[in-house]
């Protein structure tokens, strides 16, 4: 084999640094969900393409990997679409809402989910974005009311704090108010999803982008202008009642008045206390699934999305399970990843264990297990030659305590 | 969509009671060998088919779930094995040493990794046996000595004792032994591997059935004869020197001191104190790589084999890396996760939380995080109506304590 073994293209190693700071992240949400009473659930990482392409996963059903066809043979092959049948998950909603339209008889109502795991998508391969990478979910299926939204921001941000982000902004936006205000501007029904597209990237556009945009495709120039006046006018627009003073009427006065009771709930102090809450009307989220509230979590020096999520009242119903209310919170996990570390706290002892080829290997093995009795971890280390060196060596690979092998001094510390 | 939501067929969706299991099994496990200084590691699910189909997995290679190159058209289709370049792992000791051959100048040398993850094998779909499933390694790479399978021994009997096991026996044998015994006894060098593919049937066939099934083969009838009279004497011999006596002169006497030293280090108190070890001379362990000792642990009630593992010194070097001594042990997670539960100790309230429809939801919210500040798991529960049955249903559900929302009474006991 000529060519270095490599990972699979798009794909990486995590190696033992980094895989230690995933578990720490990972206990600590669980921990963190376990106290609101989500609990964990596994899906299959593959899944049937009539779920996986469904038309609920947006751009993502382009991005999946299909398994081939177990024992084809060529001539059975008579278009490309007949080689597969599943694929690996593109995020942990779909898997979501098919388990329970799978398990629902086996599920209490309303159902806290908690889910971590790997998704996979063929992405063209780019700096820091990888095929195979992980999601944090929590949903509650089953409750109708804002209590869901509520919950899981509170949730959500106490699971950020836990994990050491010492401040964050969570937007708020909700794509019924969006869908009237269109509406209310004079876009037809058939054009709310184009300019839905075309608003979700006012943060990178800016509105005389957004207007440009529009005017492209040929939308109504009376329509354009009312919704790039209110967008100018909504930026300054922090609460709920601040942001009803600049849309026009018509809106859906309901779906304002969701977002204040939302607002007044993560207000409270108890409820997030390293969040600020504020009005984001430019905010869409790409996925065609949000039928409700939705939610993003930006903190500083970590860009506009750490965090993200809404209410997805029909999907459960699409992909063949009984119409079910839904909601689900999602944290970035690979970028929390990249930038926190546990706090360094008081920590078990490191103690390397000294071992010679000319020593009995049972009775080393045997000291080893003594001391690791006491509750200190304990890694057998060979001695070869002069061990020139050695202990400086240890100090780097993060020993702290030295002892001889089958030497019944206590361990001692390297740096002396 | 007609049919009824489902996994995709041979695998299944976890449910919170086993997912809570698992994660504990998982924990406790990486717990215990961390104190070993084994560190996780994790690689991706899929792998170039180059390493998968490498010839070091048996039979495996014949189960993997491939992936679909994409971007294919129907005129590019010359034969069935372009159609895929990637795979879904069939175990976890290819990837890593795949993962070793990547990363070795990034890893301390030995190099004590510990794999807890999902593998994939398309076989016939049977009761209780699924196309996903976890498998949970520890393994050194890069001692040469025997220290690697006496701590392996060690690690791993700690490890089984620690998510409760009470007692196991622990099987040992050599394949060099193996080896030199089938050239004593006078089989060809090239007839060992179908000898060994028989002998590895002994549990199942019996003596008998292995002289037939030899026989069968064509191999040479004085060879079987004297086969099968040390297979049937070594049944009784338990330790390494009762083996010695039942054994042919000729064999390998640096495979059997090995045994000598793995057999007295495991017999010390503090190594695995749960554990007995008996030699087992028609151990064979399936996988075609092992190269010295080999070894599995069988527990009462559990079957014949809940771990095991042996030394493979080839492997690396043959997937493309630097040629690197490697021994690893295996724990059947799968058998585990079904069987053990975490005992049953102190754990936190969990607090039922009852609020109505026309309650502030922000204020019914704020209380549940006040009392989740205290410490326990807190799970706000919708009552409608006369609420009838509901303290029945809460106590069914895991609830031990209840309170009514916005009442700041303390919660109380939900059997009173």
């Amino acid at each position: 084999m000529a060519q270095r073994p490599s990972p699979v293209r798009g794909m990486r190693d995590v190696l033992p640094d980094a895989a230690e700071r995933r578990q720490w992240l990972e206990a600590t949400i669980h921990h963190e969900f376990a106290r609101f009473g989500y609990r964990p659930i596994e899906t299959p990482a593959l899944e049937d393409l009539r779920f996986l392409e469904s038309g609920q996963g947006g751009d993502n059903e382009k991005l999946i990997f299909k398994t081939l066809r177990r024992g084809l043979s060529l001539e059975q092959i008579s278009d490309v679409a007949s080689l597969a049948d599943a694929g690996l998950r593109f995020d942990l909603t779909v898997p979501l809402a098919r388990f329970y339209a799978t398990n629902a008889p086996n599920l209490p109502s309303p159902f806290r989910a908690v889910q971590i795991g790997p998704v996979w998508r063929a992405e063209r391969p780019q700096r820091g974005r990888y095929r195979q990478f992980t999601q944090c979910d929590i949903d509650i299926l089953g409750e109708a009311s804002l209590l869901a939204e509520i919950e899981l921001l509170s949730a959500g941000s106490r699971a950020l704090a836990a994990v050491g982000l010492e401040e964050f902004t969570i937007r708020l936006n909700h794509r019924r108010l969006l869908s009237s205000l269109l509406g209310a501007c004079g876009f037809p029904d058939n054009a709310h999803g184009h300019a839905l597209i075309v608003v979700d990237k006012l943060d990178k556009i800016d509105v005389k982008g957004v207007e440009r945009e529009l005017a492209d495709a040929g939308h109504p120039h009376t329509a354009i202008t009312q919704l790039s006046q209110v967008l100018a006018r909504s930026e300054s627009a922090g609460t709920p009642d601040q942001l009803a003073e600049v849309l026009p009427a018509g809106v859906d006065e309901e779906s304002l008045e969701e977002l204040r009771t939302i607002a007044s709930a993560v207000a409270l102090p108890e409820a997030a206390p390293k969040a600020r809450l504020v009005m984001d009307l430019s905010l869409v989220r790409g996925m065609g699934y949000y039928t409700g509230p939705i939610f993003e979590v930006a903190a500083p020096g970590l860009g506009s999305s750490i965090a993200g999520g809404g209410r997805y009242d029909e999907m459960i119903g699409r992909i063949g399970g009984q119409p079910t209310p839904a909601c689900g919170f999602s944290i970035g996990f690979e970028r929390l990843a990249e930038v926190l570390a546990p706090a360094s706290g008081q920590r078990e002892h490191r103690v390397a264990l000294l071992w010679r080829s000319d020593q009995d290997l049972a009775r080393v093995a045997e000291h080893a297990d003594r001391l690791r009795d006491r509750g200190d971890v304990v890694e057998t280390v060979h001695v070869g030659g002069k061990g020139k060196g050695v202990y400086k060596r240890l100090a780097a690979s993060g020993f702290d305590l030295v002892v001889q092998a089958l030497d019944e001094s206590e361990p001692r510390p390297l740096s002396t």
